[in-house]
């Protein structure tokens, strides 16, 4: 038996932030072995993921997706983890795994949900971040449904955030003009100075959005790559050029709320003729393959990179979830259980 | 000299239900010639048609793809017309034409944007109904938008209009499950017995549009075919299935709002994967022949027919119109100025 730091939900939160005293660190233990003839497998964490999808499971679900994580239990969510022990074929000990896991130190998986990670030349929270969940759900909400063309006028918002930042240095990549807002200046300056965007704004500061869209974009706007959702989402129908896609990857602004936003301006898709749509990144896994082929060499090359915001430490891990919801994290929110 | 009867707009209407008495119909007088060197068209006006796209152009607009009337001109539409004497080589005199043009007995057509009518066994107020614009609008924003498939579960709201009895046939035809909302006893009447829809309600009588989609569709909507907005919408985003489609082809329940609804129910698009399109039938008009070549058989076979409300005379088109923005036309609204 060795012990097992785990990171648990208090209780269910209906509405509002997510507090650092809805989650508590308590110390479990576990046997480092599988149980006989289980088909599980049993890993080390070494690095788990703050997503924002994880708000929607802290809350009582029904019919949705995904899952509510339950009050008492450890939460889960994307980790890269080392395999100790496996009853499953395709794993076997010393593999390294990212996908679905415990936060937790050591988790036994019995319906793996793991991709096995090839190039360990790479820094291993990457496949949490641009070479996991993150990266693909940029390449398949800016690829797969804007088709988007060298030239247009791309915004993004969430800009600096674990996707965010992907999508601009690929519609840079593309020949595009690349704008993105984010909710500190600190980001701002991340965008302009080391993402490579063309323009990028606080929207925090921003007494109209319309009017800060209207001054980044002067022509209109013919991709949105939305995040955020609300009051955003509003001044950016207002802002949209004729036949313009806007790729629905999350509407973070709107998790915490009892009830979401009222969006006034869809009108705008009609006058405009805009396509709307929303994606879930696990109907693309099939792509994962072809776009690690396509990442991988801009990333060894330098042309694109990646900002993390590591936590060190399970202890640290509830700050840094309830952190992202605030927007504390510049860039992708990361926790790191042990460095590998 | 003759004289012309017109429909005149009185003044801007900026929000509220269109009144009977913001037109007026007035008599002035016209030279039954064009006039020397002239390269336009004198039309003797048919059939009229009462569309919900003419409230926007009630209102002083900007930047819009539609100019706003003029208030004490004649207000304009799409209409069946005899043409009487033109200076255009694509048109003669004893044509009979669909498209563009003036609330009154007669006009002269400078910027035409016509069709020449070539099936003459049909009606000649289809042109501006099943054969002219609202059928070329639910042929592009069902076939183009929804990708149908047989079998799918397809919902139409304002489903006894212009446009709506047509999508409806349409997906029936496809061996689809129908259900159309429309404003009263008698449309539903028509939805069931006539236009063959499985199932249909009125939506004034529900309590709950939510709880009626939930009876209608236990399993969910694929396809849904939005000419109302609102709050439909939002009962509709609740009740979608995955990877469902929605057309927006119009929103007429917010035309004479001051400020429109908020729509709260979007993340729907993440989690159910929609798409959501807005279209305007003017980006489509080269489908229009292989368009004519599917329906006109339909018609002639009696597989699809079509509901027209008629109002005789110009002097009651003013009724007529505001009519349609009250819901109290059942089937397609026309004004027929003069029969032929």
């Amino acid at each position: 038996m060795v012990s097992n730091k785990q990171v648990i939900l208090r209780n269910y939160i209906s509405a509002g932030f997510p507090k650092e005293t809805d989650l508590y660190v308590t110390t479990g233990d576990i046997e480092l072995k599988l149980p006989e003839g289980s088909n599980g497998i049993l890993v080390k964490n070494l690095y788990l993921s703050c997503d924002p999808s994880m708000r929607p499971r802290m809350k009582k679900l029904e019919g949705s997706y995904v899952n509510s994580f339950t009050p008492g239990l450890p939460i889960s969510g994307y980790g890269v983890s080392e395999v100790l022990d496996s009853g499953n074929p395709e794993f076997k000990k010393g593999d390294l795994v990212w996908g679905r896991t415990g936060w937790e130190e050591y988790s036994l998986i019995t319906a793996p949900h793991l991709f096995k990670i090839q190039n360990i030349d790479m820094p291993l929270s990457y496949y949490i971040g641009i070479l996991g969940m993150p990266g693909m759900t940029a390449y398949v909400g800016f690829y797969e449904l804007c088709s988007p063309k060298q030239g247009e006028f791309v915004f993004i918002s969430a800009a600096s955030g674990a996707v965010g930042q992907i999508v601009g240095q690929f519609a840079k990549l593309l020949g595009c003009y690349v704008v993105g807002s984010a909710g500190s200046k600190d980001k701002v300056d991340l965008l302009k100075n080391k993402l490579g965007f063309d323009e990028a704004f606080n929207y925090k500061e921003e007494p109209d959005l319309n009017v800060a869209l209207k001054r980044c974009f002067p022509e209109g706007i013919d991709i949105y790559f939305e995040n955020v959702g609300g009051e955003m989402l509003d001044a950016v129908l207002l802002n949209m050029r004729i036949h313009g896609r806007i790729s629905i990857c999350g509407m973070i602004s709107q998790y915490n709320l009892e009830k979401p936003e009222g969006i006034h301006n869809l009108i705008q898709l009609i006058v405009k003729r805009i396509r709307m749509e929303g994606f879930l990144v696990l109907d693309y896994y099939h792509l994962y393959p072809k776009f690690l082929e396509m990442i991988i060499p801009r990333i060894k090359e330098g042309k694109i990179v990646y900002v993390e915001d590591i936590a060190e430490g399970l202890e640290n891990a509830p700050t840094a979830l309830v952190g992202l919801f605030k927007g504390h994290n510049v860039g992708k929110q990361v926790v790191a259980v042990t460095r590998k």
